[in-house]
């Protein structure tokens, strides 16, 4: 995982210049729009832009939903025909933004980050999601395909809950609570890899740990960057004084407030988890070197002694009276014994057996 | 413990959908309820939702006790009788809120986290209690047989304090109370522990300790969760405008707010305490090392020349004088002997003995 | 000294109840009451609660001292005497409070910390320190014998200073200054033993040094649990509306709650001097290893190399012509010699002589 | 990189004494000036002060810039020609300043901090960039040639985007927004550079790495120190009343705003990086020093015992029994070959090899 | 360097008591005058107290300048004469104050600390500095001889700048702008020290590194304690609405607060400067004893399996058929020679070479 996204390529363009910033995730665009209101529903694939201009005047609720931004011609099509601002577009196809919602007077925009656990793989993936609220309409964009809200699809098309009953208001708010309740699903799959990462760190500290809690460490400092100013960007939608969020939604948007300050908590406990992993694996290190000197310090300090004795009746003086008793060796191996016996229970005495 | 509740199974679901998350911990839901006035008190166990109903109208406090929120549809039953909305429902079955406390106009919504000792065990087990504070009623969810309760009961049943003479504000002040007073109890426990620890660590720092120390950093963690949020949901009653809190009971809310700053104080003594204890492991750890080099040093260094010396004259050169000397022997041990006894003296200079 | 004050007996029992947590810190109760005007005083030792009656209502100021608290029936009989509210009574008996003040509406209720150096030790002790300010009494309560207040009494008998002109209120200050000043004193004494303690760790670190440290630390944060809240209780009676402190004693109190910031200016500063403490004890601890090391590193990489030259010559082949030559053993001593002192050259060279 | 600027030369001058604090990073001072307005465009090299004067009430935009402070004449003439305060050129000059924003009625008065990366070298450098915003110009001081302004010369030129048809204060926005996009620039390259070290420190840790390092944070600090307040800065300026900034131009400021809290967020997560490359550093040193000492260990526990089996057969003892026999040496040799691969077995045991 | 000044000697004096709490730091108190306006200078060394008297009441501005503040005599003196409140006379003489401003209403109390270098010493010495700032009469108090205040004594006597065109407050700000102008020579100073210390910590780690660091360590906290309450007094003296500070001294005020925190900026970088100092040792140090262990490790891994080798052919086995082959010996040899040359070729591939 990079550090952060690149910007510098914009550097010294005008403001308000679209350039795409990131990678191209999708070969083409799509767009996908669903139309309804309490008694119909119709859902319209891979439309054109134009296409969806006669859907933004109707007083049903209409959803488009635009899979891919590297393309800047479509994405200025949809400036001239839902009338979005140039700053709005160009932070749309920079997907380097922090979280954040800005009241454009005729719409809101959010942008938020969609987290989805990379295939086969045991990280997650990050992409830039764009919201446009209207007044009867919501445009989406996201960067790629697959998205946390195929569960909001079936609940438009059977009409579960209040969804078909609400305004483009709801539906945004179901989008955002979509992606937040989806981060509870990554920071759980973290908050495993810790606790399997602490045990082994644990009981089989390994170098390779290291690496893994650096990975965790920039996974969290990620989510941390993209979770607290998405709780300021709701906090603002909370406080808006636009008439696009209707006084129905309000106890909905404090429940995912609510949510992303539980977030916040489980993310900062994490933090802690991931940097008391860190001091275990460097206490479980001292631990090893600590066993490994002892092993070495009790085989040195008993033969080295023992060595020594060895050596001294090795050598070739003529005059040692010792070398020519008969029980001269049987004794220096006794000797031998009982000062290795001695050591031996030294250690004992010191708790280093 | 666990680093936090999953609730990842919830995502994709719309709002208001009940669903228990956590572990089942009852055979099956017990309802009870006590019903008094400053006249008479009556108890009832085991009832079903619907013989509570009578209950909520009459001018008697009533405290409905529910033990066991595994059950959706006791659950549900509940919402009905008493008229609760279903995001309440909701959150009283998630068994992973924050603390909290919600004014939903006709009734307070509280929750909290109740400790219990685990049986046997060194450590503690939390689960979720809800209160529901109508005008004369308040319904108690709580996860599993056994709480800090039996001493209000008492005082219900002897007419004991203000109790009888009060509403329902203060049973349920009575019941916050309890739950924290608890917390004392479980702090001053582990308060225990760590001291154990910490002098069982300066005197004979053990791998063990580093997981015991960790266990503490989590129940910590937890608690650390638990009481500030409990500070600020006590602190929203205190300032609450609803007529359900009465001013008399406004002197003893303020008693249980300062009791949970005092609890943060001392959760705080106790973070700094674990802190300080893994410190204390890790240098008692070097201590270690360093008693162990010096013992290795010592034996190493005074042997290893000794036995050089004795390695050259075990050399097999045809002319070595020394060999032939009458004195030869007792002059190489004589040699051997000073040399040791300076080094010994040497490290004496260094107080390594 | 302990984590924390244990209050765990109180859970369960009613608010109001009276219930000494703590140590019995004297014998018996003893109660003096100091009467004094402009004009006049009068000292009055071992009195009984009832004998202090008749001057709560005189013009007079009042000052009732008790020393001991342990015992329930003399403090309910002054809470009758003196009508003191039942909440009150019952802080001032369990002595695990944080300082605090409370505007009671008739009477302010203070409670501090009070320390005295232990005897003949290197450590201090705290007891609670309540005081109750009437209009024209203060009555208050201590743990035990031995106060920091005998010049007050001086100064009370003598009229030296502004205290006989003034009311109770300035009465209540001198005491509360008396204790905070002797914060600086307990403070200088800890400094004084980190100073020394530092000097000591930089030249000789002893394991011992790590139970000081922790023992200095438990201090610390049992001084700043004690000053950090002491002094909010000084800001909250510098802000107070009651009549009872009148404004000519509110430069005085400002005085006070300028000493309460230094001394936990100081405090903090005697936190980090504890905490780099520690770093320099670990960092001296790492140069002694270095210094064994390098030692046995010397004396090992000398003389193992020279020890099997020594080994070599000491085989048993038949053909080893060197054994035969007549300055074979003087060779082999030469060769020895300038590998040695070639090595020692060496660690010269690398600055490890 | 210094730690910070100098300006200890300045003690004991009397305020608004113009004293040049810096390095004289160009030869001599070079004046530019650019007039325009959406008709016309005028570029002048190398003017005097002087003839700048005309320009200063001209309704064009006029934009004055000047490398090069270190020439007191020159900056003394600009505060004679624009009726600029001692104070501000006082601040001109001295290349200490913190960035800020101050109103000054006539005109605003910024500092910031121009980086710019070093060629060929793989670090920064800074110069301090002032600009005087009156109602119709712009005066621009920087230290030295060289700029990251070129794109918006080219705009001015070209009449692309909005600048032609903008006033002073977009033109101030252009070039505060040049230098803020700049900062993103060094940051990544920064961010690469420590992802390097941090891959090189895990795999290979050196003490060069250490200097690294300490290199980088001292280019943090500074970064810091620069853009924090240089938001603050911009702030002031969202927030003046002053007239010289026009609602126009907000939403750009807020855009700025919007890239230095980017920047800030960046910098922290780049010093937590650097931080945890510390901390893998020393684990890494950790881990190679335990895998050396296990070397050590094996090697040594391995043959220091069977060295001493061979020496005690290298004993001259008249009466050895076990030297006369046969197959005496074959037994040893195979006793030793035993020995070694159990303890080879003990150490795979204990995962040491 | 002390942790903080003593003040427990006052402990039980009743407020208002003047004690000289500091070393005395001149043999005599001597008073100096510089009385002056737009048109006439009057300096007048050694005068009493007394002959202060007719200056206050002059139109004139009268900086009366005291050097030595441990004669209680004369401090009560001035009291009396310019009718200063004795509460601000026990500040003057204790020098354990935090730098503060008090609004007297007739006059203003600041107090601040002045630094110095000490002669031929690496470090400084502060002393505390009380200004009394009138209508038109400025007191200052030090502690000693030497000062900072030569060059606007200078300015004063040439009337050069603003000085003699302006008020008392005027001369209080320039006499507070030259002490926090100091500040930055100190903090340069001990910048050096601390780039100087980084520098050698790096090549050549040595135990009296740690003492340095500690002492700076010290330095820098006594700084930080003396330069954060002085930007609060700045402040405080900005803001106040005494009429004692005229509006055109407001931008210099201003400046000299813009001082104080870059002063804490300052700070700020020197200490995290100082703690990565200690990092920095910490790691050189595990550096170094990892390059111990390497040699040890290298030669030990050698040289213990040849010395085996050379011990199995120094037994005395009578029948060891390789001791009678002819080329035996030479083959032994070679075997040592090559199994050298391969732990040396592992160890380079282990890159410990």
């Amino acid at each position: 995982m990079r550090l952060f996204k690149k910007s510098s390529q914009k550097a010294g363009l005008p403001p308000g210049t679209l350039m795409h910033i990131g990678k191209n995730r999708t070969e083409e665009v799509r767009i996908t729009l669903i139309d309804y209101d309490e008694h119909h529903v119709e859902e319209r694939p891979d439309l054109t832009v134009e296409s969806c201009s006669p859907f933004k005047a109707s007083p049903t609720v209409t959803w488009v939903n635009v899979t891919g931004i590297h393309d800047i011609a479509v994405i200025e099509a949809f400036g001239k025909v839902f009338d979005i601002h140039p700053l709005v577009l160009e932070d749309v196809v920079h997907t380097g933004q922090r979280p954040k919602m800005e009241d454009m007077g005729d719409y809101l925009y959010i942008v938020l980050k969609m987290l989805s656990r990379a295939n086969g793989e045991n990280t997650f993936e990050a992409e830039q999601f764009s919201l446009i609220v209207g007044n009867n309409f919501v445009i989406s964009f996201q960067e790629r395909e697959g998205d946390v809200f195929q569960p909001i699809r079936d609940r438009i098309h059977t009409g579960k809950g209040r969804i078909r009953k609400s305004g483009s208001d709801y539906l945004a708010y179901t989008l955002m609570d979509a992606i937040v309740d989806n981060y509870f699903v990554i920071l759980e799959n973290i908050g495993e890899k810790i606790e399997i990462l602490q045990e082994s760190v644990l009981t089989e500290p390994d170098p390779s740990n290291l690496r893994e809690i650096q990975e965790l460490r920039h996974e969290m400092a990620f989510l941390r960057r993209s979770i607290w100013p998405l709780r300021e960007a709701i906090n603002a939608l909370l406080r808006t004084e636009s008439s696009l969020i209707g006084d129905s939604v309000a106890p909905y948007l404090r429940d995912v407030y609510d949510h992303t300050i539980q977030l916040i908590e489980n993310i900062e406990t994490l933090r802690d988890a991931i940097s008391s992993t860190l001091d275990i694996y460097l206490s479980s290190l001292s631990n090893k070197m600590n066993e490994v000197m002892k092993v070495l310090t009790i085989i040195a300090t008993i033969f080295i002694p023992l060595t020594f004795i060895a050596g001294v009746y090795g050598m070739n003086f003529k005059f040692m009276p010792e070398l020519e008793w008969h029980w001269g060796y049987p004794a220096v191996c006794l000797l031998m014994l009982i000062l290795g016996v001695l050591m031996l229970l030294g250690f004992k005495r010191k708790n280093w057996l």
